[in-house]
C-alpha cells in the first residue's frame, strides 16, 4: 500500500489546485485520497475516480493551530492525519497552516519515541545537489538537546532522501570557530562534537553558496528567517536583472535571455519546488508553500510516493533511540 | 575638520589595499590619516603625503576580541579610535575584526548615553533604494528594550542618511500577526507598536524584496545570518545563472549578457558596497568586510566622510535621550 492522503483544503487556492495536482499525480498512477469538504472538492474532479473521506471544516492561515485542531475535530488536515493513522494512507500531503499541521500531526500520528521537539526539514536547492535546512519554523526557541536531535534527523533524512552515506552537518552560526554563536550554538557545538554524526563544525549563510555541508541545522526561529530570507533575496536579484538586461541588453536579446534564466528562476522558486518535511511524528507529513500550483502539488506528491518506497519512517525510528 | 582615522592593518589584504584606498580618497580631496606599523605602510604610500600614527600591534580576525583590545594598546584599531577621541579625525573606518571594532570603540570611545548596547547597522540594497538592517552582530542574545532601542537608532540613521523623514520600521519575524515569534519578538512588537516611531509591524526575510520597509530590526545573532544568507543565496544564484546561460544560450551572447548582468553582481556584493555603521558609540565608525578591495576603502571613506558632514553623532544623541 502506497497511498497518499492529501489535504484538499489547505493552501491560497484550495481546493482547486490542490485537487487538480492530485488528479495529475494520479493520472501518473500514484494512489490518493483527498480528505475535505465532498461538496467543493467534487466539482473539480470531472470524470477522474479519486476517494474523498468527508471532512467539511478549514483550519486557515491566520487561525491559532493548536485552538483550531482543538475545536475543529473534523478539519481537512486532522481527516488527513487520521487516514495515516488508520493504515489506509502511508503519507500526508497539506499546502495549508504549517502551524496547523503540526499540531495535527502530533496530536493524531503522535512523536516519534525519544524525540522531544518536532522539526520541519526544507529541502533547498544548492550548488551541485540540494541541501537540508532544518529546523525551519516548528519550533522557534529550542535546547541544545533538541539542535543535537535535530542533527540526527537530518542526517538520517539526508541520508535515505539523497542517498548520502555520511551525510556533512553544520551547525548554522555567525562564525567558524567554536567559540562563536550563544550559548546555544556554543553548547550544541560540544555535543555535536561528540556525537557520532559527520560533524563539520560551524557554517554560516555564506555557505548556502560553497557546497560545504548537506545539512544545516538551526533553531526554527533562525530556520524560518533565512527559509524567507534566501526566497526573498532571489526575487530582488531577479527584479535587478530584469531592470539590468532592460537598460543594458540590445532589445531582440531579452526573450532568449529570459528564456535561459527561467531554469534558474524555477529551481529557487518555493512555489514550484517539493515542499517540506515534518520530521519526528509517526509518519510521512510533507508540507508545501501556500501558493502551491497544481504543478508543485503534484511534484509534492511524487516525492511523498518516493520517500514512503524507500522505508523512511522505520529507519528513522532507529536513529531516534541511537542518540 | 572632516578627517577619517583609517585603521590600515585591519583587513585580508591589509596594509596594501587599504593604503591604496585611503590614497584614492586622499586624491578626491578627503582628509585621512593612517593608523598602524609606519614601515609597513610606508611602502605603499609612493610620494602621496598622508600622515601616519604609528600603531604597531595587529589584532587578527581570530583572535578573542574583549582580550585582544585588554593586552595590545598600541594595536592600529586601537590608534585610530583614539584619534577621534582626541579630536584629531571625525570618524573611523576598519575593515578588520568586527569584534574588535566593537570593544576598541567602546573602551575608547564610550557608549552614547543611555545606550544599552550598540549595533551594527548594515546598508543593503533593495528594489528601489537602500534599506537598513540591524542589529547585524553586535549584540546577540538581546532583550525587548535593547530591540526598541535597536529601532530608533536605525530610525535616525535612515532619516539623517537616506534623508527620509519618517522611516518605516519593521521587526523582523517568522509571520507578519503580532502574535509570532519568540517571547523576545512578542513583547518588542507590543513596545513598537506603543513607541512614537513609525512601526510598520513584523516583516518576514521575503520583505528584502518588497520594498515594505526601510529599516529591519533584529538581534544581532539572527542578523548576522540574514546578512550572510543573502550573501550566499546572491552567490548562488549568479553560480545557477551563469549554468544556466552556458547551457541554454548561443555563445556570441554570452559576453553582452554577462556584462549587463556586472551592476547587479556589483550591488549585491558585500565586498563592493558602502560597509556598516557601529551605532550607540560617541563617534562614526565604519567597518567593512574582511576582503574589501583599494575601491571598496576608498567608497566608505567617501561614505563616511558624508556621514560626518550630515552631523549625524549629534543628531543621533538626542533620539537616545528622547525614548
Amino acid at each position: 500500500m502506497n497511498t497518499i492522503a492529501v489535504d484538499a483544503m489547505g493552501g491560497d487556492s484550495a481546493p482547486e489546485e490542490i485537487v487538480k495536482g492530485a488528479i495529475k499525480a494520479k493520472n501518473l498512477g500514484i494512489d490518493v485520497i483527498l480528505s475535505g469538504d465532498k461538496n467543493l472538492i467534487e466539482p473539480f474532479l470531472n470524470n477522474t475516480k479519486i476517494p474523498i473521506v468527508h471532512y467539511p471544516e478549514v483550519i486557515s492561515m491566520d487561525e491559532n493551530p493548536a485552538r483550531a485542531i482543538r475545536s475543529k475535530k473534523n478539519s481537512s488536515i486532522v481527516g488527513a492525519m487520521q487516514l495515516v493513522k488508520d493504515k489506509k494512507a502511508s503519507a500526508v500531503f497539506s499546502a495549508g497552516s504549517t502551524g496547523a499541521s503540526l499540531v495535527a500531526a502530533i496530536a493524531v500520528l503522535g512523536k516519534i519515541k525519544g524525540v522531544i521537539r518536532p522539526a520541519i526539514a526544507s529541502v533547498l536547492p544548492s550548488v551541485n545537489q540540494d541541501i537540508v535546512l532544518l529546523d525551519s519554523g516548528a519550533s522557534l526557541d529550542v535546547k541544545p538537546k533538541v539542535l543535537l536531535q535535530f542533527a540526527a534527523m537530518g542526517s538520517k533524512f539526508a541520508e535515505v532522501i539523497f542517498d548520502l552515506p555520511s551525510p556533512r552537518i553544520g551547525l548554522l552560526n555567525n562564525g567558524e570557530e567554536a567559540s562563536k554563536g550563544r550559548d546555544l550554538e556554543k553548547s550544541t557545538y560540544k555535543l555535536l562534537k561528540s556525537s557520532k554524526l559527520n560533524f563539520i563544525g560551524n557554517i554560516e549563510g555564506k555557505d548556502f553558496a560553497s557546497d560545504s555541508a548537506d545539512v544545516f541545522v538551526t533553531d526554527g526561529f533562525t530556520g524560518n528567517i533565512v527559509l524567507k530570507t534566501m526566497e526573498g533575496t532571489a526575487k530582488l536579484q531577479q527584479s535587478m536583472i530584469k531592470k539590468s538586461l532592460k537598460g543594458n541588453l540590445f532589445k531582440p536579446l531579452l526573450l532568449p535571455v529570459n528564456k535561459a534564466l527561467q531554469p534558474v528562476r524555477d529551481r529557487l522558486d518555493p512555489d514550484k519546488t517539493n515542499g517540506a518535511y515534518l520530521l519526528g511524528v509517526n509518519g510521512i507529513v510533507t508540507i508545501a508553500h501556500g501558493a502551491s500550483s497544481s504543478e508543485a502539488v503534484m511534484n509534492s506528491i511524487i516525492f511523498s510516493s518516493k520517500t514512503v518506497e524507500k522505508g523512511f519512517i522505520s529507519k528513522f525510528a532507529e536513529t531516534i533511540s541511537e542518540i
